[in-house]
C-alpha cells in the first residue's frame, strides 16, 4: 500500500481542532436572532404581534426539518446503495455534514445574518435552512469522490466548498441580485462542478481493479430507494424552504411537484426506449426521476405556471436519462472525470438547465403582476435581470471549476490517509468491520465462485456481504 | 411464453403520450390558486388580512408532506417487502403515483377547484392533497395485482381508476353530501374492491408455479415494517389533512391516534391466539396494527370521543386479523380471487366498518352542538344523515364492482406486456438485473438446495438473493 | 426448556384485558379538550380569537409527529439492527408503544390535564406529545432489557413504568418546580437507569450461549443508521415539543441542533483514537452522535448560548464514545448488568450530565431577562433554582432505581413466558418464523462453516439470515 491509511491520530486531531475551533467562533461571534432571543418579548411588544405564530419558526421549521432529511438521510441513503458502499457512504456523509453546518452557520452568518452593528451573527431557523442548503452543496459534490477519499479529505473539502459556496451565493444573491430560490445555480451547478473537479485533479488511474465493487447490485439498488423516496418527497419542501411568506412558497411547492412528477415519466420513457429489451434501469429510476427537482430549483417560485413546471421537469428527466447512458462512460474513458454516482446526470446538467429556464422565466415575467412587493430587490427591467441569471449561472460554473481545481491540488498531498487505488470502495480501510465478515476475507474463499452467490473475492462490501 | 413481455416501444409510447397530454391539458386548464398565485396580496389586502399565515400552505403543508410520505414511502415498501418483489413494488408504485397525481389534480380539480367562471381549474395545496388522495386509492387497488401486471396495464388501471374515483368522490361529498374526512369510503373501500374485482377478472389459473416467490420471508418482513410505520405513523395526518380548520382536524388526528393504538392490541392479541403455539405472524403485525386508520376514516372528524376511537380500532384490528387468517384462503381456493397483499383485510372490510361506524355516529350526533358551522353544509336531520351516510357507502362498493369489471376487461386484453403465469412476481421480466443476480438464473443451481438456503430455482427475487 | 414460552393463552388475554381496560377508562374519563372539541367556536368567541391558527394543534402538530417518528421508527430501527434481532426488535417497541400511549395518555392527563372540576381529562394534542414523551423512556429502557423478555414482561414493565414516570415527572415539574423541556431527567435519566436495574435484577447467568447473536454485525449495523438518522433528525423537535410558544420553543430547536453536530466530531475522533489501526466503529457512530441530544434536554429551552450549546454536545459526546470501550465492559463483567443496547453510555450519563448542565445554566442565569412571563413559575432566585435543579435530578435516580428493584422483582416470577438463557435473542421462541430460515434450524447446518458465510448455527437471528 502507497500511502499509510492508519488515521489514528490524524482523524481525531483533526476533528477534536475543527470541533474546538467551531466552540471559539460560535463564542466570539455567534448569538441567538430576536426571534429565538428571551428578547422576544420585547420585539413582540415593539413590532405589535399578539401571537407567537409570527415568530419565524413556524414559518419555517417544517420546511427546515424537510431539508434536514433530505440532507442527512436521502444523501446518505441514495449515495450509499447505489455504490454498495455502506459505512462509508452513510457515515462519512454524516461527519462531513456534521461539521459542514457548524461552519456553514459561522460562513453564511457572516455574510446574510449579522446584527445591525456588524458585531455578532445572529442565529435562527433561517440561519439553519441556510447551513442544510449549503451542505447539500456539498453532499452533492461528496457523490462525485465517494469511495475513493479519506475522511480528512472530506473534512478537508467541506471546509472550502462551504467558503467557497457562501462567497459565490453572496456574490449572486447580493451583488447580482439574481433569483435562485432551490439553488439550481448556487447548490446543484456549483456543487456538481466543483465535485467533478476535484475528482478530475484526484484522477486514480488503476480504479477497475475496485469497479466490481462498484457497480449496480438488486438488493442494494432498492435500498437506495429509500434516499430517493425521501428526496422525491422533501424537494418541494427543499425549493420552498426560504421563499418569501405567502403565496412565492406556496407556488414554490406546487411547481416542485409538478416538475418531479413529469420527470418520473420521461425517466421511465427513455430508460425503456434505450434498453433494447425494453427493461428498466433502476440506476435511472433512482437519479433522473429527481432530476426535474434540481431543474425547477430557480423558477420554483415564480410565475412558471404548473404546465411550465411539468416542461421543465419533462426535459430534465429526458436530458438526465440520457446523461447516464451516454455521457458518463464517456466522461470517464475520454475526460478522465470518475464521477462514482453520476452527479453530473442528476445535479450538473439539471442545474445549467435549471439556471437557464430561470433566466427565461424572468424574460417574460411581468414585473407590474408581482405587485408592490416587487420581482427582485432592485426594479429592473425583465430582459436586464435575465442577463444578470445568466451572469450568475457562468459565475457558479467559474467559481465551481477555479475552486475545485485549487481544492484538488490540495487534496493530492499525501497525508491525507487516502487509499490506494485497489482499496477503493472497501469499507475495511476505515472500518472496524465485525468480525463475520472478516471470515470472507479468507483467501481460500475467493476460489468459491459456485455454488452460487458467494463473495467473489477481498473485501466486505455491503452487497457482497448480503449477496454472499 | 404466451405473450410479448417485451415493452420497448410499448412503454416509452405510452409513458411519453401520457406525459404530453398532462403538459397539453395542463397548458389549457391549469393556473395557480389565488393563494399561490401573485396576486396573492391584493387577496390580502380584499381580505383584510394582515399575516401571510392565513395563506392556505401554512394549514395544510405539514399534513400535505406526511401524506405525501405515506404514498409514496409507505405503500411502496409496504408491498414490496410482503411480496419479497422489489423494483416491480417500489418501482411500480412510483411510476403509477406520478402519473396519478398528474391526472388527479385535472380530474379532481375539474369537479372541486374550477375558478368561479368556470374556465381555469385552480391549483393550490388543497389540490395536492385531494390528488395524493386519490392516488392512495390506486396504490390499494395496486396491492391486489402486484407482481401479476405489467407497467402499461397499470398506466391504464391508474388513468380509469382516477376517473373513477373523481366521479364517485364527487357523487358521495357534493350531491349526496356524506362525511368521509379520511375517506374510508371514498378511498379504501373503493380502492379495495376495485382492484378485487379487477384481479379477479385477471384470475390466473397457474399462479401456484410462482407461488413460492411470494410467501414471507423472514428480513424482507423486516423491511415491510418500515412501510408499516411509515403509515402507521402518519395517518393522523392523512385522516386530518383536508378537514375543516380548528377543531375539526385537531379532533380528527386525535381520534386516528387512538384508534390506531387499539388496534395493535388486538392484532397481536388474535394472531398470537390463532397460532398453536401462540407465536405471532409478522403479516399480522404489518397489517391489521393499521386497520384502526382504516376504519376510523369516515368518523375521525366526528365526536366519535377518544373511546368511541378505541372501540373502532378494537374491532378492526380484530376482524382483520381473523380475515388474514381465514377470509383470504377462502377468497383465492373458492372465490378466485387473487389478492397478493390481502388488501381486503386492511382496506376493504376495515373501510366498509369505518362507513357504517360513520353513518352510526351521525345517527346518534346533535346537530346543534356543531354550532353556526354546522353539521353537515345542508342543514339535515342526524337520521337522515345517517341513511346518506349508507347510501354512499353502497355506492362506492357498486362503482367499484362495476368500475372494476370494466377495467378488468380492458386490461385481459393481449397487447399490453404482461407476464406469463410462471414469470409472475419476477423482477427480470420488466427490469434490468444486475449481473451477479443472473448467475443464480444458472440451470444448475436450481438442484442447489443444500447447504443452506441457496436460491432454490428461476429468479432472483429480492428475498431470495438475500437469502441465497 | 426451563419455563414455558408458549403463549397461546396469555398474550392474548393481556393484551385484550389491558385494552378493554382502557376502552372502559376511556370511556368514563376522557373527553376533548376545548381545542379538539366542537365547542371551540364558542372559545374562539369568548377568547375573542379570529383565526383558527391559535388553535393549539398548529403550535404542535408538526413536532408531535416529529416525535412520534422518534418513538416508533427511531428506537425500533436503531435497536433492532444493533441486536440483530428482527421482529422482537422493532415489533416489541410498536407494542410496548402502542399500549404505552394509551396509558400514558390516562396517567399524565390525570397529573396534568384535568378539567376545572376535577371530573374528565381533557385529550389535546399535547397529551399526545406527553404521552410519546413517556413512551420514549420506556422505549429507553427497553434497550437494556431486549431479547431477553417475553412480550407479556414488556407490558407489565410498560404498565409500570408509564405509571412511575408520570409520578416521577409530576414531583419534578409542578412540586419542585423543575426545568426539563427535552426531558434530560424525566426521560433518559430515569429510563435509563430504571432499565438498568430492571436487567441487572433480571440477571442471567448462561447468557454467554447466545452472546453471538448479540454482537454487531456489517450490514445489521447499515440498517441501524436508519435508526439512528431519524432520531439525529428530529431530536430538535423532541427537545422543543413542549416549551412554551416563540422564543424559547425556537432556542431550544437551536440549541438542539448545534449540540448534535458537536457530539459528531467528538464521536469520531474518540473512536478513531481508541483504535489500535485508528479505525472507527460503528456501534459509536450510531450512538454517541445522538449523546448531544440528550445531554441538552434540561437546558434546550435556556439561554445557553449557541457556543453553550456545542460544549454540552462536545463532552457527551466524548463521554458517551468512552463509556462504549472502557464501561459497558466493566458494567458487565462486575456488576452483572447486562445491557444490551448500551443505553447507559447513550441515555444514562448524558442524561446525568444534562440535568448537571441545566443547574449550572440556571445558576448564571439572569431572571430579569426573561421578562414578564418569567423564569420559573415560582420567582426563585438562581442559585435555588439551581438547587432545586439538582434534587429533580437526584430524585430521578432514586425513583428509577427503587422503581426498577419492584418491577425487577415482579418480573421475575416464572408465569411470564420468558425465554431460557440459550433462546435469549432468538425471534423463534415468540414469532412464526417463515419457512425458508427454518430450513437453516436442520441440526446438520451447524457443522457447515465453510464455504464462506453460512448460518452458524442455531437460530435464524436477522442478520445471520442475511449474511448466511
Amino acid at each position: 500500500m502507497a500511502w499509510n491509511t492508519n488515521l489514528r491520530w490524524r482523524l481525531p486531531l483533526t476533528c477534536l481542532l475543527l470541533q474546538v475551533a467551531m466552540v471559539v467562533l460560535f463564542g466570539v461571534f455567534m448569538r441567538y436572532d430576536t426571534d429565538a432571543d428571551v428578547s422576544w418579548w420585547r420585539e413582540k411588544a415593539h413590532r405589535n404581534i399578539t401571537t407567537d405564530l409570527e415568530n419565524e419558526f413556524y414559518y419555517r421549521y417544517p420546511s427546515f426539518q424537510d431539508v434536514h432529511v433530505m440532507v442527512f438521510m436521502g444523501f446518505g441513503f441514495l449515495m450509499t446503495f447505489l455504490q454498495r458502499y455502506g459505512f462509508g457512504g452513510v457515515g462519512f456523509n454524516f461527519l462531513l455534514a456534521a461539521f459542514g453546518i457548524q461552519w456553514a452557520l459561522l460562513m453564511q452568518g457572516w455574510f446574510h445574518h449579522l446584527d445591525p452593528k456588524g458585531r455578532y451573527i445572529l442565529l435562527g431557523i433561517e440561519s439553519l435552512i441556510n447551513a442544510d442548503f449549503c451542505v447539500a452543496s456539498v453532499c452533492v459534490a461528496f457523490g462525485a469522490v465517494l469511495g475513493k477519499v479519506s475522511p480528512i479529505q472530506l473534512l478537508v473539502m467541506t471546509l472550502f466548498q462551504v467558503t467557497l459556496f457562501t462567497v459565490n451565493e453572496y456574490i449572486l444573491l447580493d451583488i447580482l441580485e439574481v433569483k435562485d430560490a432551490g439553488g439550481s445555480m448556487t447548490i446543484h451547478t456549483f456543487g456538481a462542478y466543483f465535485g467533478l473537479t476535484v475528482t478530475w485533479i484526484l484522477y486514480r488511474r488503476n480504479l477497475e481493479h475496485s469497479k466490481q465493487k462498484q457497480s449496480s447490485v438488486y438488493h442494494s439498488d432498492l435500498f437506495a430507494m429509500i434516499g430517493t423516496l425521501f428526496l422525491w418527497m422533501y424537494w418541494p419542501s427543499f425549493n420552498s424552504a426560504i421563499s418569501s411568506h405567502g403565496d412565492a412558497q406556496h407556488r414554490a411547492a406546487i411547481n416542485t411537484y409538478c416538475s418531479l412528477a413529469a420527470s418520473v415519466l420521461t425517466s421511465v420513457a427513455l430508460s425503456s426506449a434505450l434498453n433494447k429489451k425494453g427493461k428498466l434501469d433502476m440506476v435511472h429510476i433512482q437519479n433522473a426521476t429527481l432530476a426535474g427537482g434540481v431543474g425547477v430549483g430557480t423558477t420554483a417560485e415564480m410565475m412558471l405556471t404548473p404546465y411550465g413546471a411539468l416542461i421543465v421537469g419533462f426535459f430534465c428527466g429526458f436530458i438526465s436519462t440520457l446523461g447516464f447512458v451516454f455521457l458518463t462512460p464517456f466522461l470517464e474513458s475520454r475526460l478522465r472525470i470518475q464521477d462514482t454516482c453520476g452527479i453530473h446526470n442528476l445535479h450538473g446538467i439539471p442545474g445549467v438547465l435549471g439556471g437557464i429556464a430561470g433566466a427565461v422565466t424572468v424574460v417574460f415575467a411581468d414585473p407590474d403582476m408581482y405587485g408592490p412587493a416587487g420581482f427582485s430587490k432592485k426594479v429592473r427591467e425583465s430582459r436586464i435581470q435575465g442577463k444578470f441569471q445568466i451572469y450568475g449561472l457562468l459565475l457558479s460554473l467559474a467559481m465551481a471549476l477555479v475552486g475545485g481545481i485549487m481544492v484538488g491540488l490540495i487534496l493530492r498531498l499525501l497525508f491525507w490517509g487516502q487509499p490506494a487505488d485497489e482499496n477503493c470502495f472497501e469499507d475495511e480501510v476505515y472500518w472496524e468491520v465485525p468480525e463475520e465478515n472478516r471470515a470472507s476475507h479468507d483467501p481460500e474463499d475467493s476460489t468459491l465462485k459456485p455454488p452460487a452467490l458467494l463473495i467473489p473475492s477481498g473485501t466486505p462490501a455491503f452487497s457482497q456481504v448480503l449477496v454472499a
